[in-house]
C-alpha cells in the first residue's frame, strides 16, 4: 500500500464498505464519547470521520492526537447507522474504524483554531497564515481565485489571444504611481525598476507584430496603504490588440467577463446589457466615474425650476455661471413604504457629515385632508406648487417618493451626491444586491487643469486623442481621449485605451502638458523609438485580478483573496519582510543607508 | 467596413476571388516590376501578395511605401495565374489588386531588416528588439514558448494540480544564489528581496493544506552572466505535492514532460523509458550528473586490468587508495568506418587541451597479416595481449572499435571524461541527435566536504535525508538525500526533492552543516515555524521554462526564446535599464550611492 494514502479524505463512500484503506490528513476535530473516539480527518479534498475504541490497537496512540496534527491511519470502512448519515458531505455515509495510526506531523498549541468561525485579529492571521489558510472560507477563496485565473486564461486563448511574459526587472514604467527600485550589483549606482504595469512592453509586442496579446501580469506599485489594494505586488489581466477600434476592445472583453461572472457569480444575475456612458454624464447622473448601476437612481439637472424661484439660496447660486442644481430622485423601494420626513432628515444629516451645508428635499405624501397627493418639505413651500409639480414630473416621481437637491459648482458636490445616491439606493432597497451590472465609461477628457492652473494629462498620456493631431490644435480641455473604464457594481474593474501610436501626435500631446520632446524621448525612449519603425494602430486594457475575485467572493478586503498578502504597513509578518540587509549586501550594491533625519 | 481590416493576411483564398476586402499589415517586401508593384503584406497570421499598377488610383501612394511600413489597403481579390501559385502559403492562390491605400505607420530607415536571414550583432538585435521579433524565426520561437507554457498549465490542471501565485516582493529565499534587493520606502533602511524561487511559499502552501500546487513562477537571481541563463528574472514550472514519495513525483512529472516533448518536439523521438541512475553512478558512467543518454557510451572501471601491468603510469597510480582507471569505449559508428589511430590521437589531444596529461587508447583493427583482429596503440603493447583482450571483452568491443583510458582520482578526470564521451559520441555519429532521452538522477549526497574541510550541504538543505534522523547520527558524507534531477540530452531540466518537514530533523541536518538552531530560525523562520503546527510529508520539483523551450527550439542561446531579454551584462538596451535614480527617489528611500573605491 502507498506510504501515505490509498484514498483522499473525500473519496470513500458506501461502495468501499468492508475495504481496508489508508488515509492521511489533518485532525480537524476530536470528540471523545467516553471510550469511543470520533475524529474528523481533513485534507484538501474533504473530510472523513474516523472511529476508534478500546478494542483497536491504535486507540492509545489516537487518544493522544490533537487538533491540526497530521496523521496517517489505516482502517476498515464501515457504513454509518442510518441515523448518523451526514448527507452534506460525500463521505457522510461511512466512517473509518482505525486500526493503525502514525503521527506524520504533530502540532504545538494553536494560536488560531482552524475549526470554527471565530474571528481573529488580522495580525494573528497573517503571522500564522499557514493556519489561517486551512480554514474553510480561506481555502475556498484561494481555490476560487485560482479557478478564476484559469478560466480567464482559457477564455482569452479561446478568443485567439496569446500569452507572453514581459520582463519584471526592467526600466521605470510611467504609470503615475511610484516605482519599486532594484539596485544593480553589476552596475553599482544604477537601479532597475519593477513594472507598474507591462504598458510599454505590451505596446512593443504590438509593434513587434503579435496581434492579440494577453498576460496575467505581475505589477508593482509602491503605494501608500489602502484597504482595497495590495501595497506591493498584484496581478492584472493585461490585454492589447492591433488594428482595432474601441468597439473591438469592448467586443473582445465583454464575453470574457460576462462568462466569468456567470461561471463564478454563485447564481447572481449578470446583466448582458453593458451601456456606454460618457465620463461627464456618469459624473452628472451618478456622481461617480464608476457608477453602481444596480441602483436605478439617475440624478438630473433641475436648475430651470429653481432659477428665479422663491428658494433664495438656489436662486442666487444659479445667477453665477457654472452653477447648477441637481436632484437625486428617491422613489420608494420594493416594500412600498413611503419615503417620509424621517428618512429625508437622515439624508440631510448625511450630506452635512460629508461636508455640505445640507441637502434640501421634497417628498410627496397622501394629503392630510384625504384629497390626494401633496408635496411636503421646506423647499416645496419656498418654490410653490407649480414648480414643485414640474420637478415631480421631470423626475417621474409619485406619491410616497422623495427627491433631494444639491446646488453649486458640480465638482463641489458631485462626489457627495454620488455617495448619497448609494446610501439612498441601499436604504430604500432599490439596489439589487444579487446582480452584477457592468457599464463602460467612455470619452474621458485628455487633459485637466491642475490646481496650479497648468494643463496636465487627466489620465493616461499614451491614449490617442479623439480627432488626432487636429484636435490638439484647439482647446486642450475640450479634447476627449480614446480611453475607457469598465465599472461593475460601483468598482472600476478595467481601464484601457486606444493608444497613441503616432510619434508626431505623441510629441504634440506631451508638449501641451508641458513636456518637451527631449523629455518624452528620455522617459519613454524605447516605445517612442519603436513607433518610428512601423507601428500599427493598437489598444487594450487591464483588469485587476484581485478586484474581480473580491467581487465574486463578495468581500471588501483584498487580503481575503491573496494567498500571502502584506499587511497594511507593507510588511510580511510570516516571512519577516522587509528586513535589514547585511553589510556585505550593501557593500556589493555600493549603497549606504542614511540615518533618520533629526 | 471595419476601419482596419475585413480579413487577416492569412485568410484569403480562392473562395474570396472577386470580393472587395480590406487588409492591414507590414510591408514585408516590395518588388517593382516596371510599372507593376508586388508587395508582400505581413501580419501576425500570414502574408498576402498585393498587386498594383498604374490603372489603380492607389498606385502613386503605394509606390512610396517602404519595407516595414504599416499600411491599410482596400482591393479586389484575384486568382493568381496557375504558374504563379505559391503552394507554401495558405493565400498562395490569390493576390489582392489594391485600389486604396492608407499609411498607418511609416518607418524610418531600418537598422535591421526583417525580411531575409542576415545575421546581425546581438546588441543591434536587442536595441531594436521590436524589429528583431518581427523576423520569422523569432516570431515562431515566441509562439512556441507561449504554447509550451499553455500546454504545461493545462497538463498540470489535468493532473489535479492547482496554480497559486506566490509573493514577488518578499523576504530573502535562501537558494544559494544572490538575492535582488528592493529598498522599502515605508520602512527606510529595510529591504525586501525578490524570490530566487517560491521554495518556502510552496512548502507553506502544503502546510496550509493545498495538496497539489503548481505555478509558472517568476524567479529572480542576481547571477553573474552566462550564455544559457538569464541574468535577472526567469520563469520555472514549480511543483509541490503532499503525502507523496519520490515515486509519486516522478509519476506526476513524466507524463507532463513526455507529452510536452511529443507535442512540440517536431517529430523527434521521445523515449518513454526514463531510467533512474544514482548520482555516483552517473558520474562514473557518464562523467556528469546530467548525462546525455542519446549517446550510448557508458564508461567502466577497468582498474583490475592495469593493476601490476606493464603500463607503469597506471600500475603506479593504482597502488594508491582511491585511484582508478576508467575506460571510455568508442565503438565505430553507424557508418561502419573503423575508429583508427588518427581519431585516437585527436581525442588524446582533446584531453590535453582540457588539462590532462593525455588519454591512452587501444584500437582493434584488421591484423596486417590478414590473420584477423589485432589490438594497436601504445597501451596495448605495454600491457600485453592477454590484458588487452580482457579489456576488450569487458567493454564488449569488436574489430574497428577503440577505447580510451584515464587514471587517477575520479574527481580529477570525471568531468573531462564526460566531455570526451560527448565528443566521441558526436564525432563517431553514435549520438542520436533526433531524439530526447530523459533520465532521473537520484540519491544525491546530502553533504560534501568543502575545500576548507568543513561539512556543508552539497545541494538543497531542505531535502529529507534518506533514513531520517537516524541517518544523521552516522557519517554525514554517507547520507543520501531524497533529492533528484531530471536530465534530458545533457541538460538539467528539473531539480527537486522530498522535503524535510520535521523540525527536529531539520535542526539536526543544519547542525551538521555548522548552523546552530538560532541561525535556522533566523533564516528560515517562517517555514520552520509552520512545520511546528502540523506539516504533511511533501516534495516537489521545478523545471526551467527557458531550458525546456531551448531544447524544443533547438537553440543554445537563451535570448532566442525570451521576448525582451537582458544582454549578458544584465542591461536592457531597448528600455535603458538599469539607470540612474533621481535624487528624490534616493531621498525617499534614505539611500546614498557611494563613490567607486579608488
Amino acid at each position: 500500500m502507498h506510504a501515505y494514502r490509498s484514498h483522499t479524505c473525500a473519496a470513500l463512500n458506501k461502495a468501499h464498505v468492508g475495504e481496508t484503506v489508508r488515509l492521511s490528513g489533518w485532525v480537524h476535530r476530536v470528540r471523545d464519547h467516553g471510550g469511543v473516539l470520533f475524529i474528523d480527518l481533513r485534507d484538501h479534498y474533504g473530510i472523513t470521520q474516523l472511529l476508534c475504541d478500546g478494542d483497536s490497537p491504535a486507540f492509545a496512540a489516537l487518544e493522544k492526537v490533537r487538533a491540526e496534527w497530521v496523521i496517517r491511519v489505516d482502517g476498515r470502512v464501515k457504513a454509518r447507522d442510518a441515523s448518523l448519515v451526514n448527507a452534506k458531505i460525500p463521505t457522510g455515509e461511512i466512517e473509518l474504524y482505525v486500526t493503525e495510526v502514525e503521527v506524520l506531523g504533530a502540532s504545538d498549541e494553536l494560536p488560531l483554531p482552524v475549526f470554527g468561525d471565530t474571528e481573529y485579529p488580522e495580525e494573528t492571521r497573517l503571522t500564522y497564515r499557514f493556519l489561517d489558510l486551512r480554514r474553510d472560507t480561506m481555502h475556498q477563496n484561494m481555490m476560487l481565485r485560482s479557478n478564476v485565473v484559469r478560466w480567464l486564461r482559457n477564455a482569452m486563448w479561446d478568443q485567439g489571444f496569446t500569452e507572453f511574459q514581459t520582463p519584471i526587472i526592467t526600466a521605470s514604467s510611467p504609470e503615475g504611481a511610484r516605482d519599486f527600485l532594484v539596485p544593480s550589483r553589476l552596475h553599482p549606482g544604477k537601479f532597475y525598476a519593477l513594472p507598474q504595469a507591462p504598458q510599454q512592453f505590451k505596446q512593443l509586442i504590438q509593434v513587434a507584430g503579435f496581434d492579440r496579446y494577453f498576460q496575467i501580469a505581475p505589477c508593482f506599485r509602491d503605494e501608500d496603504p489602502r484597504a482595497d489594494r495590495s501595497p506591493t505586488d498584484f496581478y492584472q489581466l493585461d490585454i492589447e490588440m492591433s488594428f482595432v477600434t474601441q468597439d473591438d476592445i469592448f467586443a473582445a472583453v465583454q464575453p470574457v467577463l460576462q462568462g466569468l461572472f456567470e461561471a463564478f457569480g454563485k447564481g447572481r444575475k449578470v446583466h448582458a446589457d453593458w451601456p456606454r456612458i460618457a465620463y461627464r454624464d456618469s459624473l452628472k447622473w451618478y456622481g461617480s466615474d464608476k457608477p453602481d448601476l444596480r441602483n436605478p437612481i439617475r440624478m438630473q439637472d433641475v436648475s430651470t425650476h429653481f432659477r428665479g424661484s422663491g428658494f433664495a439660496i438656489f436662486a442666487k447660486l444659479l445667477e453665477q455661471e457654472g452653477n447648477e442644481v441637481r436632484a437625486i430622485p428617491a422613489p420608494k423601494g420594493p416594500s412600498g413604504e413611503p419615503v417620509g420626513r424621517k428618512f429625508c432628515d437622515r439624508m440631510n444629516a448625511f450630506a452635512q457629515q460629508q461636508g455640505l451645508p445640507g441637502m434640501g428635499y421634497i417628498f410627496w405624501r397622501e394629503a392630510e385632508d384625504g384629497s390626494g397627493m401633496e408635496a411636503a418639505g421646506p423647499l416645496a413651500k419656498n418654490i410653490g406648487p407649480e414648480r414643485t409639480e414640474a420637478i415631480r414630473q421631470q423626475l417621474g416621481l409619485e406619491k410616497g417618493d422623495a427627491a433631494f437637491f444639491l446646488g453649486g459648482k458640480p465638482e463641489t458636490f458631485e462626489g457627495i451626491a454620488g455617495r448619497a445616491r448609494n446610501v439612498i439606493g441601499e436604504e430604500l432597497g432599490l439596489t439589487d444586491r444579487d446582480s452584477f451590472r457592468f457599464v463602460w465609461i467612455v470619452d474621458f477628457p485628455m487633459y485637466e487643469k491642475t490646481e496650479e492652473g497648468r494643463i496636465d494629462f487627466s489620465h493616461n498620456p499614451f491614449s490617442m486623442p479623439q480627432g488626432g493631431l487636429e484636435a490638439l490644435m484647439g482647446d486642450p480641455l475640450k479634447v476627449h481621449a480614446y480611453q475607457y473604464d469598465l465599472a461593475c457594481n460601483g468598482y472600476e474593474v478595467i481601464s484601457g485605451g486606444i493608444r497613441n501610436h503616432k510619434p508626431e501626435i505623441m510629441y504634440k500631446a506631451f508638449e501641451l502638458a508641458g513636456y518637451p520632446n527631449s523629455e518624452v524621448d528620455k522617459r519613454f525612449g524605447g516605445m517612442v523609438k519603436a513607433f518610428k519603425y512601423g507601428a500599427p494602430p493598437h489598444g487594450g486594457c487591464a483588469a485587476g485580478i484581485d478586484r474581480l475575485v473580491m467581487l465574486l467572493a463578495d468581500t471588501q478586503n483584498i487580503r481575503e483573496v491573496i494567498m500571502f498578502p502584506m499587511n497594511q504597513r507593507a510588511e510580511d509578518l510570516l516571512m519577516g519582510a522587509p528586513s535589514e540587509p547585511t553589510n556585505e549586501q550593501l557593500r556589493e550594491l555600493r549603497l549606504r543607508v542614511l540615518p533618520k533625519e533629526a
